[in-house]
């Protein structure tokens, strides 16, 4: 690691345009019959010619046999310490919704459950309710639930899932989940894992009281179950650290949520990697950096569906001649951890990685696959690391000393 | 990063030779129609012999996407944290010229420059002036600038350059530049970046006044700029830390200069890479350890001259056999940095590297250029890496722990 603001102090502004294309969950394992992982198998011509002509390598999300949440492995790629910025669950669902958090702010997701008369969960997800019961549920929570000074806000997300923000003065948020993560169990209570977190925690104990009163006459979602405790910081965004003017182009909330907290512009509302690529070409007049997310390499994996994986990679490989064409100064395809199909949800193992400009240094990598790419010229590396190598492609870094 | 102080803890003192030999900028990159790297194309026999007699890899200087300025690199090399040893270009400057500091100075590099009537920059490097000419107007400098009880010392280096040196107790040296590195515009005020620095940037306010009124009559050096303070601080010597008994073979006065700081014996006077490995020969038994600096891969780099670049590598690769037949322990051919001709300056590409000695664990590579090297069995890692691989070879280091 560089030393802590020394990246800042070397950046250089100039009107280079960087796109950095992220398959989540690429990286995959080789499954009996099929011939290699899932990139080795994928018919993939663009993304090899690419590879062909360009600096090739691994990635260790965060570091070797360290398996990562989406949260800090896209900290990561953005060239933030993937250790001291991890950041809650409730904060990236609040930042999905891009509901405005405060420096006052305690955030926890919330799942609505069932539990039965003895207040044992029966059901962790409360029969996965619609997204307009979610919506008169919180109504009723937010209208209801009183904790003195502090503000209570409770927003809905999605089926299930909403947020529960505490606004107030000296809260802090190193509270334990109060999911007991099995059916059958009691709900667990807000544990404060530091003394400064006490005080928050009671008031979350508190308000878990008053929430099962408030909701004692649903059928479904009669409680709730609390994750992700944080207290939200300010992060210095893109432009502030490097300077760079920057687009998020994903479908799905919690990494718009992600490129939010790091001060991107996002685009609402796409749907589809069609849609995405689209949108890279309509915006990029008005940009120098575009984080392009594709999320279905990743849900493939975690279905472990190797077969339906592959095809994702060949259809992005299909839209790849949209962004080359575009002819950026310098181009990125990796993605953010492994999903393989075989292991069916994220895993330790490192990433290949394409890095394509000017000044890269072309090695003799010609296909974009975990094993093909240990032989390339960027060689294994931390992802944190990536940043500096894409600014410093874009010219965009002075010279370190003397 | 070893443990600080480990190193010096298990290091041996035996009578074996270790030959550095440090071609500048040596790293490159493909030039279209060129067939590949200045590396890749220059004919070097006996580089191509050596590294497949070796162990070989890929070096990043400071951190992977940091381009480093000449000072810390060179740090790197000897197995110095760049970090930490990041050093103002007025101490590598006064370091050149052999002037002797001590821990009660601050430093800087003078630029003489010329204002016009309003007092704005109109030629950073006042026209070139002759070198007679820098010295007759440092004396002028030397004798009428007064600041209380700080001495102040003005030495001149070369045509417009110069060495400005504050003695006196409690200085220090984190000073903003006064150079506003565009003419057109009026020389910065030396600002100090913390408390500490304020006095003394209080008293190089003070000495740009009376430098102003004492070179109003001037024609061309009418004004001085002000470069890279830095309060000087002694560095262990490389005898202190591995018990090496060192010396510095270079050209220019900047590699002297590091040389010096760290305690090497410095050959004075060389002219030309023939000279050099006389010097080699010639001083052979006096010394263990033995840096052998070629300055003009670099300025062929930064000319963007790839094919005189290519020259000065076949050319040094001529002279190769007059070490290997000297049959050192260690023998290790790197460089500081990149300059490929491509970028025509320092880049932040990695270096190859070729590590020869008895010891070595000799891999596949056998050519020594950046894509053959990626390939070798010292992998990829950053420089500082270097010096304790190298002891180790030579039997210099003792086991760490029972």
């Amino acid at each position: 690691m560089l030393l802590p603001g020394l990246l800042e102090k070397l950046v250089i502004k100039n009107d280079t345009k960087i796109v950095y294309l992220i398959l989540d969950g690429v990286g995959g394992l080789e499954v009996e019959g099929k011939g290699g992982t899932e990139l080795q198998v994928a018919h993939t011509p663009n993304l090899d010619e690419l590879a062909k002509n360009s600096i090739c390598g691994l990635l260790d999300p965060i570091a070797p046999g360290i398996t990562p949440g989406s949260g800090p492995s896209h900290f990561a790629l953005f060239g933030y310490d993937p250790f001291e910025s991890n950041i809650g669950r409730g904060i990236l669902e609040a930042s999905g919704i891009a509901f405005p958090l405060t420096p006052r702010d305690v955030v926890a997701r919330i799942n609505y459950a069932t539990i039965d008369k003895e207040g044992r969960v029966i059901d962790r997800r409360a029969g996965r309710i619609t997204t307009s019961e979610n919506n008169r549920i919180c109504a009723k929570l937010r209208e209801n639930a009183k904790l003195g000074n502090t503000e209570v806000l409770v927003e809905p997300v999605k089926e299930h899932r909403a947020v529960l923000v505490l606004r107030g003065d000296g809260l802090e948020g190193d509270i334990e989940d109060t999911d007991p993560q099995k059916v059958g169990l009691f709900p667990l209570e807000p544990k404060a894992n530091n003394p400064e977190s006490k005080a928050t925690a009671n008031l979350a104990s508190d308000f878990l009281s008053q929430a099962k009163s408030i909701l004692a006459d649903e059928k479904k979602a009669n409680m709730i179950l609390l994750r992700g405790f944080a207290k939200h910081r300010a992060y210095p965004s893109l432009e502030m650290r490097f300077g760079l003017k920057s687009l998020a182009i994903a479908t799905y909330p919690m990494y718009k949520g992600i490129a939010r907290l790091l001060g991107m512009t996002v685009l609402p509302s796409l749907e589809g990697i069609e849609d995405e690529f689209k949108a890279l070409k309509d915006q990029y007049n008005n940009y120098d950096f575009f984080y392009l997310h594709i999320k279905h390499t990743d849900s493939r994996g975690e279905d472990g569906d190797f077969d339906a994986k592959v095809k994702v990679i060949e259809e992005v490989d299909g839209f790849l001649p949209q962004i080359t064409e575009l002819n950026p100064d310098v181009l990125v395809v990796t993605g953010d951890h492994s999903t393989p199909a075989k292991w069916g949800g994220h895993s330790w193992h490192t990433l290949p990685v394409i890095l394509n400009s000017k000044f890269c240094r072309v090695d003799q990598v010609t296909k974009f696959d975990e094993i093909s790419c240990i032989q390339g010229g960027l060689g294994r590396q931390p992802t944190v690391n990536l940043m500096t190598i894409i600014l410093a492609n874009a010219g965009r870094l002075a010279k370190f000393g003397a």
